[in-house]
């Protein structure tokens, strides 16, 4: 589906690292690709970790999400933005998608908040299970950044923090803002498909420089500087991202302008290839935005939904390897009872939506080798 | 402290590794390493995963720790270990030290849960507090195995799951069989300052295959297997290695028996050194036990504890890394209202206790360049 590639500097920075016995959580890797991951998307810092999971925990906490709390996400997403909301003690609270971002549908959550919700001493209250809704985690989904106007506009109206799930989404921007640094705090993660890779990794961004010194603190076990003493000054935890992960990050960085042109080549050839079949599309960046293309992805019409698992049977018996959208958090077992909107825009996604191979190499292979269609 | 040394496959697995494109949750290292550590330590299974605190969560959760539960640790560890018992939403429970291992004691253990908890339907009750004493994680303290025999038996007698924490005793024997075996399960540590490592790393170990598919289920987002489905069908956790840091463990752990053998000759060298320094003692392994020696320990006299600070002031100032003991649990503020038993163990050991400089290739330095003391 998407798979790095490994062509700059990695190897140096690897031998660079063992060469210092710095592999571990210190080192100068992690400080530089911080400070350049802060660089590349705007935001004031950067904080690296072992993944993107632990980056949106404590995002979240950091949010003011506590126990008995709601977290609006969207019901279309891959599950870590709602276990990272229970290990914080807090409900996922689902929300529809819109068909032009794949993500949170801005209008349809205000309508269902005036409905559902009341303020009580500046905050949002589900009426109906009496619990503070803390905070929202728009999803830029497979790349594609969501309505940040109309959410933010939400979040204010409604007094709910902004928490940006841009997982998937390093190298997208809306309005020419990075995505990711428009909430109060934002995630990404570099994990093996994403479009740049650590191994595993993740990052937390933010604007507010006591945030970013408490996400550090918080992702190293809360540990007070001192010459020698160990003293931890409340609950933390052991998630730093180890400098030879780091290594594979900076030099990965240093790729991500060839990753991205290479893959928004791959949409326009896709586009291309598919202008002319009838009742299928190949989902292109929304108005204002501009899309790193993550994975790519075909839309059936209504009228081939019954179809869908035919093309994903057929397309992985000859080797090419498509997915169907995640499984949405309301239909896995222990999502299935979150409080909910309706969510009639993800269900109609997910009958429709089909992956395709998104490797950023997948052009440079295809014309060598001239066999892709 | 503790300085890692790779002198052997690093390099050539990490490009293996590079070139295979396999660098996240998925590839062969990871298996191996499993298959490895298993195999080296003599447990059934071992799944690999991003560090020791990690490992511990999900043991503990295996080990039926739920929410309002309280578990056994000693209150001489490393903050993780408490860390890892909240992360479960249950409550740390001190124990005292015995000198002769440093770990816990399990005689006045015995006498403490005598006096203070009750059997209720197969359960150990605190009866303080009203709350079951659902396991203990006895550590083995710097690597010197912990009383097993004793601690087995108060926790059949008590009816309390053991979970043994072997973050720092990765070749250390109880009786001829290897820590972290013993309990119903167990975790080791790969962090930078271990005896191996792995960038950052840990891993379960069990003998239980049905305990082992659970702890690869949970720390694999719960996600079930299937063609091109993502169903979760429990809360998970994204705790796997990745495949690069599992390349880098491969390689260390075959350099695991001179890393043994060194880290055994710079004891004999400390004790040798101290031998004729009045008050102090280099720390050495149990009776019946093999230790590792992973960090080498002076332990002063009670006529010299107003000088430890002294004497850690002065290494340091000249450059020689020296520690004191962790801060013990119950001084540091997130747990310092925890239940405990009396701690007259702990307060004396780590007013006492010096760590020294323990890389297992300082001995050769020393050999080479003559100038180590």
């Amino acid at each position: 589906m998407h798979e790095p590639s490994f062509g700059g500097s990695e190897w140096l920075y690897l031998k660079e690292c063992l060469d210092s016995t710095f592999v571990s959580s210190v080192g100068k890797f992690v400080d530089r690709f911080e400070s350049e991951l802060a660089s590349f998307t705007g935001a004031g810092h950067a904080v690296a970790v072992v993944n993107g999971t632990a980056a949106l925990h404590i995002a979240l906490k950091l949010a003011g999400v506590r126990t008995d709390d709601e977290v609006l996400i969207p019901a279309l997403t891959f599950v870590a933005t709602a276990n990272a909301v229970s290990y914080c003690g807090a409900t996922p609270h689902l929300v529809d998608s819109e068909e032009s971002t794949l993500g949170m549908d801005a209008a349809r959550l205000r309508a269902h908040l005036v409905s559902q919700t009341e303020q009580r001493v500046g905050s949002c209250v589900n009426r109906a299970t009496g619990r503070i809704i803390r905070a929202m985690v728009p999803m830029h989904t497979l790349g594609h950044p969501v309505d940040l106007d109309g959410l933010l506009a939400v979040a204010k109206d409604f007094n709910i923090a902004m928490v940006e799930d841009a997982a998937e989404s390093l190298g997208s921007y809306y309005r020419g803002q990075h995505t990711g640094t428009f909430g109060l705090l934002g995630i990404l993660s570099f994990n093996g498909n994403k479009t740049i890779t650590t191994g595993g990794g993740g990052a937390i961004l933010t604007n507010d420089p006591e945030l970013a010194r408490r996400a550090k603190h918080l992702t190293t076990t809360a540990k007070v500087p001192h010459r020698w003493e160990f003293v931890h000054d409340e609950l933390g935890y052991n998630y730093r991202m180890p400098n030879i992960n780091a290594a594979l990050g900076c030099a990965q960085l240093e790729q991500l302008a060839d990753f991205l042109n290479s893959k928004r080549a791959l949409f326009e050839r896709y586009r291309n290839a598919f202008a002319t079949v009838l009742g299928v599309r190949v989902v292109a960046e929304p108005v204002n935005c501009h899309s790193n293309y993550w994975l790519q992805t075909l839309l059936l019409d209504e009228s081939l939904v019954l179809q869908r698992d035919d093309i994903l049977a057929a397309t992985n018996d000859a080797g090419l390897m498509t997915r169907p959208a995640w499984t949405p958090m309301h239909r896995l077992t222990p999502f299935s009872r979150c409080p909910s909107m309706s969510l009639r825009g993800v269900e109609s996604l997910t009958s429709r939506l089909i992956n395709l191979p998104s490797s950023s190499f997948l052009l440079n292979r295809t014309v060598e080798r001239g066999d892709f269609k």
